[in-house]
C-alpha cells in the first residue's frame, strides 16, 4: 500500500479540463449513448441548424438529408441546406469548437441554443471514425464556396484545420456538412425516419428530401409558402433575473444611473416602473450601477419582487398555432375526432413560453394500448427520455377518466389517441445537453395541464356523446328486434293482409322514434381535408 | 417584419460561451433544479470531496456538516473535514473554476471525476445569494491556515478573489467551505438526512457529524478503523480505447516506436501482445507513432480487436464487499432474511467495474408496496432520477416472480424488500453532470442483473421454503383442531379416564408428526449482530 498523499502531492495532478475533453469522455450527455441514437442525433443537430439558419434569413427551407450505409457500422451523413451560408472566418469555430454560437446570448425562440450541437456531432465523428468534418458553405451567389475539412483539438477546444480551399458549387447559397460516423440504423419510434416525419409535421414551410440508409428517397414537400412569424429578440424580464445575474449586469452595464440601467437592460421597465422599483428598494434612482453594494442588490431584488410589472412581450416566440398543429396531426393520424388549443403565453423564470396541444381520437388507432404521445420543443420532435419529460409528467398527472379514457395511477391513459404537445419558448429548459426532455418547472407543467384539460374536455364531450348514442342505438335495436314478431302476431290475430303487416312494421317504428326521439349522429370530424397538407408525410418513394 | 439576415449579419453575434456561463444558465444540469434539491447537491458535492481527499491522504475521515436555516429560504452550509488540506495556489481554481481538478485524467475509483461539482456549488451560491464562497484550508500543522473569499468570473470561468489572508485555525489539518445558498429543507427519501444516513452505510470508516436545519445534531460514528483498500491508478485498456482517442494518443506520446507506445500507454500490453497487435494490423512494430496514418489507425483498431488481451487489473477499484454491504443494510433495515453478493470485476468501454448487491426481506417492511431500492455509485448514494438509472432498469427487467415477489410488467417488484445495489468503477457513466443516475451500458446492466439473480435465488429459496412450511403448518393446525374432539369421543365411547384422554391427545399428535414429518424451521438470519456496526445510522440526537 502506498503512503497517504499530502496536499502538495495532490496539487501536482490538478489541472484544467477542456470542455471538448469533457464531452469527449461524456459523449452520452450529448445524445451519443449508442449507435442507433448517434445516427439520429447527428441528423437532428444538422437539420435543426439548417432550419434555424433559413428562418433567420427568411428563406423557405429546402433540406437534403442523405444517410449512407457504408457497412461495418459506418455511416456517411450529408446534410445540405439552401440557407444564407456562413462567412469564411466563422466556419471553423461553428463546427469545430464546443460552446460557440450566436443563440446562447440572444433571447428569442430558436432550435439551437447552446452552441454545442453541431460541434458535438463533429466530435463524435472524430472519436468514432477519426475522419474530419467536411464543410462546404457559400454565402454569396457570385463567389465560390468555402470548403473546409476540420478536426477539433480536444485538449484546447479549438478548431484544427485539415484542409481549406475555394471550390465551385452549383448552389446559389447554402451550407453542406458531411460526417462519417459509427452508427446503426433501425426504423421505429425513435428513428431518423420518425424524426424527419415529425419535423415535417411541425414545420410545414420546409421541404425535406430524405434518403434513408436503404437508399429509399422520401420527399416531404412544403405544404405552405408562408414562413413562421419571425420571433423578435427581447431583453430579460425583471421577474426572471437571479441575484447573481443582476449583480453581474450591474457590473457590466454602460448605463450611468440605476434608473437608466433598469429601463435599458430589461423588458417592460419604463421610467415609472424603474422609479417604483427604486422606491420599493429604498435606493436612489440616480446612483451609479457599479456602486450598488451587495446588501443593496438584495434590496433591489426585493424591490423588483414587490413591483407589479407586466408580463414580457411574446413576439419573441412563434408558436405553430392550434389549427396548423391539428392539421399536421390529421395528416399523420387517420382518426374520427380532433381537437387542439394554443394557450396564451406564460412565463417561467422570466422566459416567455407558449403551450400548444392537439389530440386525435379513434379511427384505426389501437384501443387497448397506452396513447401515443408526440412531444415537441421549438418545432423540434423529442424522441428520447419520455418519462423524464415534464410533458409526460403533465399527461400522467392529468385525470383522463372524465374525458372517457382509461388510466391506471402513474401511467399514460389508454385508448385510441394520439396526443401532440408543443412548447415554444425563448429558452426551453432541457434536462440534458442532448435536449431530449423538458425540466419540471411548475409553471410549465401547469400550462401543459391546462392545455390538456381543454383538449380533454372537448374529447370527453365527444366520447361521452358517442357512448350515449351507442347505448341508445343498442336499446332501439333490442326493441326493433321484436317489431316483426309483434307485427306477425297482430296479422294472425286480426287476419290482416301481407301489406297491412308491412304498414304495421312502419307504424311501430314510427311509434318507437316518437317515443325515444330521433337518434343523434356522432359528428365525424375527419371529412375536412386541406389542400395545403396534401403532401406532408406522404413521401413519394423512389429509388436513389 | 424585418428583412432576412445575411451570413454577415449572423456572423456578428457568433461568439464563445464560457462553460461557467453555460452552467449558470443550465444550473438544473448540475443538480440545482429546485431549492430542495439544491440543499442536497451542495452538501453532497462538499462531502464527496472531503471523503475523497481524506482517502487519498489515507486519513480516517471526520466530517462536520452544518446546515443553518437563516430564514427566507436562505441556508448557510458549512462543511469541515480533517483531510490533507489544499495548497494555497490551488484553492481559487478548485473552488472557483469549473472543469478543474485532479480526477478527470486519472483512472482510478473516486467520488469526484469531472472537476465540476464543488465549483458548481459555489456558482449556485453566487447566483442565488450573491455571496462569495468562504474557504479555509490548512495543509501544514505548523503553519497558519489560508482563508479565501471567492467568486467565479463567469464570462471567463476564472476565480475572482474577493479576500485572501492567513488565519489561525485550531485544527491540525483540513479544509472548510462555507456557502450561503437559496434552498429549502424537507425530510424524506431525497433529503440531506437520507443522503448522510446512506453515506454512513457505505462508508463505515467515516465519522459524520450532521447538524440539520432544525438544529438537531446527528452523529454517525465511525464503525471501523480500517480505511477501504486504496485504489491504484491504471492506464487505459486497449479494448476500451476509441479510434479518435487512439489517434490523439499517437500524436501526444513520447514513445519512439509503435511497439513501445503500445506497451507504455496501455495496461495489459506486454512486448508479446504488442507484437501480436502489430502483426494483426499488418504494421511494423518499429514505426514511429507520429507517422501512423489515418487508414493505419483503423488497421491498428482491428489489430487490437483481433488480439486476445487479458482484462484490465482491478486494483483500481475498491468495492465495499458483500459482507460489509449486508451489514450496513442490517443496521438500516430490521428484516428476517438477508443476502448479498459481490460480482467479479467486469469491463465496459475499457473501464473496469464491480457490481455489489444486498437484499433484506421481511420484518417490519410493508408487504404490498414497491420494494425500496437504494442505489450507490463509488460509495455515493444516488437519490434522484431513479427511473432513468440502469440500476432501476435492471431491477425492473429482472423477473422477480420465481423469487417469490409480485411484479407487474415494467415495474419494480412489490414486497417487504430493501435492495441495495452498488457500482464501483474507474468511471461510473452518469447520465448527467449532476451524477444522479447511471447510463444504460449493456455490460453494466448485464452484471447488475446477474448480481440480482444471485441474491434473488437466495431470496427465492427462503421465501418458497417459508411458504411451504406455512402451508404445512396450516394443514397440521386443521388436523390438530380435531384431535381434542376425537379424544373426547373415544373417552366417552370407551369410558376412559381424564388422564387417558390426555394421553390419547399426545398419542394422536405423535401419530400426526410421524405421518407428516417434523415441521421445518424457517431460519431467521437477523440474529447476527455486529459490534462494529452498532453505531451506524443510529445517530444520537442532541440539541445543538
Amino acid at each position: 500500500m502506498s503512503e497517504g498523499r499530502t496536499a502538495e502531492d495532490l496539487a501536482k495532478n490538478q489541472k484544467e479540463v477542456s470542455v471538448a475533453e469533457f464531452f469527449e469522455r461524456n459523449r452520452h450527455l450529448l445524445g451519443f449513448d449508442n449507435k442507433k441514437k448517434a445516427l439520429l442525433t447527428v441528423v437532428k443537430e444538422a437539420v435543426d441548424n439548417a432550419l434555424d439558419a433559413c428562418e433567420e434569413a427568411r428563406i423557405l427551407p429546402e433540406i437534403n438529408v442523405e444517410t449512407i450505409d457504408m457497412g461495418n457500422d459506418r455511416f456517411r451523413i450529408i446534410i445540405t441546406d439552401n440557407g444564407p451560408g456562413i462567412v469564411k472566418a466563422q466556419i471553423p469555430n461553428i463546427f469545430a469548437k464546443l460552446l460557440y454560437g450566436s443563440k446562447f446570448h440572444s433571447m428569442k425562440q430558436s432550435r439551437g441554443q447552446q452552441g454545442i450541437g453541431i460541434s458535438a456531432a463533429v466530435l463524435y465523428a472524430q472519436l468514432t471514425t477519426g475522419r474530419p468534418a467536411k464543410i462546404t458553405s457559400k454565402p454569396n451567389k457570385a463567389k465560390q464556396a468555402h470548403y473546409y475539412e476540420l478536426h477539433i483539438h480536444t485538449t484546447s477546444n479549438t478548431p484544427h484545420i485539415v484542409k481549406e480551399e475555394l471550390i465551385d458549387w452549383k448552389k446559389d447559397r447554402g451550407t453542406k456538412i458531411e460526417l462519417d460516423i459509427e452508427a446503426s440504423y433501425q426504423k421505429g419510434d425513435q428513428s431518423v425516419d420518425a424524426y424527419i416525419k415529425e419535423t415535417a409535421i411541425v414545420n410545414p414551410h420546409a421541404t425535406i428530401i430524405y434518403t434513408n440508409p436503404k437508399a429509399e428517397q422520401l420527399i416531404f414537400a412544403r405544404a405552405t409558402d408562408k414562413l413562421p412569424a419571425e420571433p423578435r429578440e427581447i431583453k430579460p424580464h425583471p421577474y426572471g433575473v437571479e441575484l447573481g445575474i443582476l449583480q453581474k449586469m450591474l457590473g457590466y452595464t454602460e448605463s450611468r444611473t440605476l434608473q437608466s440601467f433598469l429601463t435599458n437592460e430589461f423588458s417592460r421597465v419604463g421610467p415609472g416602473t424603474a422609479k417604483e422599483i427604486c422606491e420599493k428598494a429604498a435606493l436612489l434612482p440616480g446612483m451609479k450601477p457599479k456602486e450598488v453594494t451587495q446588501p443593496q442588490i438584495e434590496k433591489l431584488m426585493d424591490g423588483i419582487k414587490n413591483t407589479k410589472i407586466i408580463s414580457p412581450p411574446t413576439d419573441c416566440i412563434s408558436p405553430i398555432g392550434a389549427a396548423l398543429l391539428e392539421k399536421g396531426l390529421k395528416k399523420e393520424v387517420n382518426a374520427e375526432f380532433y381537437a387542439s388549443v394554443t394557450r396564451t403565453p406564460s412565463v417561467y423564470r422570466g422566459n416567455p413560453f407558449v403551450i400548444e396541444c392537439a389530440i386525435a381520437y379513434g379511427g384505426e388507432q389501437p384501443k387497448d394500448q397506452s396513447i401515443r404521445l408526440l412531444r415537441f420543443a421549438n418545432r423540434v420532435p423529442l424522441l428520447y427520455q419520455q418519462s423524464s419529460c415534464s410533458i409526460f409528467k403533465s399527461v400522467v398527472q392529468t385525470n383522463w377518466r372524465p374525458y372517457g379514457l382509461q388510466q391506471s395511477n402513474g401511467s399514460l391513459p389508454a385508448g385510441p389517441v394520439t396526443l401532440a404537445v408543443h412548447l415554444a419558448s425563448v429558452w426551453p429548459p432541457f434536462t440534458s445537453e442532448a435536449k431530449e426532455a423538458l425540466a419540471h418547472y411548475p409553471e410549465i407543467i401547469k400550462e401543459i395541464k391546462l392545455a390538456l384539460q381543454d383538449c380533454g374536455r372537448q374529447l370527453g364531450s365527444y366520447v361521452n356523446k358517442k357512448r350515449r348514442i351507442n347505448a341508445e342505438s343498442q336499446k332501439r335495436s333490442y326493441i326493433e328486434k321484436y317489431i316483426p314478431h309483434v307485427a306477425e302476431a297482430l296479422k294472425e290475430l286480426l287476419s290482416l293482409k301481407q301489406t297491412d303487416e308491412s304498414k304495421l312494421k312502419i307504424l311501430l317504428k314510427e311509434l318507437l322514434e316518437k317515443h325515444r326521439g330521433k337518434l343523434e349522429k356522432v359528428e365525424m370530424d375527419n371529412t375536412e381535408y386541406d389542400e395545403e397538407f396534401a403532401n406532408i408525410g406522404k413521401g413519394e418513394k423512389e429509388n436513389d
